[in-house]
């Protein structure tokens, strides 16, 4: 077996977010690693030396997907009751259908299910909620391992506000989280634990410090759900009365950027929360399909690139419906016309930002991931358009008719660190 | 051959837009004209003397879809250049794409492709803009005849604010109307001719005194745009003095309602506009993902279904990128609910609200099109749902999780006016 390969494409990624880098008929070689050595428009310019030669002739090569917010115990509820308000759907949905998660079997079909689909869509790497159950998480994990696929996969914390059933004490909370971290925690693996409070209404002030304490001693990543709508920062104002922001509430815990941290929607994150996840390096999940579907709202992600805060995009079934991350880029455009539209100051987001976004912006969470420049891992679909008449078009066209057009079925090779990830076992 | 067919399988339509009918197992019998004669749950309760009998099993059965404001010759631009402003998108891909339909070859071969990607996603009826060119408009008519598909084609007429090669003066255009209305001007033809000014600021007044006089003398509908955005509405303003508002500038020539008239967009119709059409029944077109892609602004569709007006939804390719109806439903239930979380009083479109919308509601503008209820033209889909797991959901969530998460794959059968319309030639 060969130590390098060098694949042919067209080959088109983003380095910066105000453009696209474009190689016609392009060569990146690969190590055996994984990682990115060189990506060049000619061959001549890369060591080419004892390398496996990979052609796909008329086919886009671009970094793969990342899904930075989604709850896998949820791909049962996927495009299911979403007439309701999300009280009764929390309640008669989403929680009934987690408690289902203590049965290990019922776990592994649907997990297996949900990484199918994600498979299916180019999403290489994900940041997942699982639920409270430890055994289900671990299997969640192992699902990941088998697939090749990488995932930060948090066993969820909740003690209040939910059902008894999905509630757990501190200690065993702790315990769980602890085998797990045992288990999981490699440097370098591309499935790890990862600590995750459900939201700051479902946690005791006991089990957010836990968390905290937990993602410290570990050092490990932290995600959770911000300013998500205003009922819920009112609530979270009720339940943590020293805090000064919803943010504050999470940092007082260690849980806001003392270990990397992500956090969905922030739809209304503003003034000081806004400048402590700066200051804090603290990631946006945006994740508009769901804050459309949940009536959240539109969150500002022209402000947030305007500030220099990290974003990547988020599906978050079952709030959001869609596991095609090509589709959140196209509900990503939309909502900043949107904020366009009020106030023509905040420039919508091109094309290009939104790529950005979605793979170098969102992949930096999981190290070198997203582009193709030297040492990045080697996470890449490859596109075959011919049904959307690539020969009419310009490369670049190419691209953003795939985006808004296409599906799964034009994506025909897909690779996670350097590794061509083949159909995970339903 | 048999005269009437029955066929079995789970119906679902709407008679009322506050909820669905549901046929577990259900019947429906179609006439040799393709009129339903009936629908019932059992057998029994229909005539079933002398009829062939198809049984689509465990399938769903629902009418079929109306794209109610589409640009057939921007189908080479769906999904390209969405990063520009609407001026240098009109001017550099909208007006240059519509000029090569001069050339009857090209617009043969695009409106082949127009069509065959209608016909995937289960659109049996639309309201189609063409361009100024007689021929080529005669051309994507016989292309719909020879589908089976239905629609209301317009030649469209402009000549002010507009490239040269696509200003047609105004005794032309009533030439070529006429040429059009003698051709296919047939009581209950499926393909039938629309006037079709592209809007206010592309015609002179003289122009759109001639299309309304054609409307009249030939008692044909109109279709126009309106309201799309608010620096538009100024320059009509503008351009015709003495109208109290951009509706009054169509309804002064007798563009507007004076026959069955559908206008695309509405987002910032209100007062004496919204009355107006009221009064006039002039029907909404509604057209969620241009309005977003194009920065418009969110059409308030609950007021309308308030205020009792005609509403259907519209792809409006290629400022809507998607020609996909049902991506149009979870779109317009998706603006619905970015009104409910301004204002609680705005209740978000439920399900059956915006089905109905796209059925029964957009339906009524083509006759009896869009239920199954008796008399009315059997248009319909048979939709395998067999990958989303049919088994383990409802009968209404497995329409529900069709429109959110399905595609084309699940459409088997389609139906327009009781004939099977196979895949048409590409």
């Amino acid at each position: 077996m060969k130590n390098k390969k060098i694949y042919k494409a067209h080959i088109i990624y983003t380095k910066e977010q105000s453009r696209f880098e474009v190689l016609e008929n392009g060569y990146v070689a690969v190590g055996a690693d994984g990682r990115v050595i060189g990506v060049a428009a000619d061959l001549a310019s890369l060591d080419s030396k004892d390398a496996e030669f990979i052609d796909f002739g008329n086919r886009l090569l671009i970094p793969a997907m990342n899904d930075m917010h989604v709850h896998a115990p949820q791909v049962h509820n996927q495009g299911v009751a979403m007439d309701l308000e999300l009280l009764p759907w929390l309640q008669n949905y989403t929680f009934p259908e987690e408690a289902k998660y203590a049965d290990i079997h019922y776990a592994e079909r649907m997990y297996r299910r949900f990484i199918h689909t994600q498979w299916l869509f180019g999403t290489m790497r994900s940041c997942v909620f699982g639920t409270v159950h430890t055994e289900s998480t671990r299997l969640l994990m192992k699902l990941y391992q088998e697939a090749g696929m990488g995932a930060m996969v948090g066993k969820v914390a909740m003690n209040r506000n939910c059902p008894e059933n999905l509630s757990e004490d501190v200690e065993a909370a702790i315990e769980g989280n602890e085998q797990l971290i045992a288990e999981f925690n490699q440097t370098d693996a591309l499935v790890r634990p990862i600590i995750t409070p459900r939201f700051v209404p479902s946690c005791t002030p006991e089990l957010l410090k836990a968390c905290g304490e937990l993602a410290s001693k570990y050092q490990l990543p932290v995600q959770s759900h911000l300013s998500e709508n205003t009922s819920e920062i009112a609530w979270v104002q009720d339940l943590e009365k020293e805090s000064t922001c919803y943010g504050d509430a999470y940092n007082r815990y260690g849980l806001f950027g003392q270990t990397p941290t992500i956090m969905a929607h922030c739809v209304w994150t503003s003034g000081e929360e806004l400048e402590m996840m700066k200051r804090n390096r603290v990631m946006v999940a945006h994740c508009p399909t769901s804050n459309f579907n949940l009536s959240s709202g539109m969150a500002p992600v022209r402000t947030f690139l305007d500030n220099g805060l990290r974003v990547g995009l988020g599906s978050d079934i079952s709030g959001g419906h869609d596991l095609c991350m090509f589709r959140m880029l196209t509900y990503a455009i939309q909502v900043s016309k949107m904020h366009y539209q009020l106030d023509h100051n905040r420039r919508f987001l091109t094309l290009s930002e939104v790529f950005w976004i979605a793979t170098k912006s969102a992949g930096s969470f999981f190290g070198k991931v997203g582009s193709f420049e030297p040492g990045y891992d080697f996470d890449a679909l490859v596109i075959d358009d011919s049904v959307l008449h690539p020969d009419e078009y310009s490369l670049l066209h190419r691209l953003e008719r795939y985006i808004y057009v296409g599906d799964d079925r034009q994506i025909v090779h897909r690779f996670c660190r350097g590794k061509e990830i083949t159909e995970p076992k339903m």
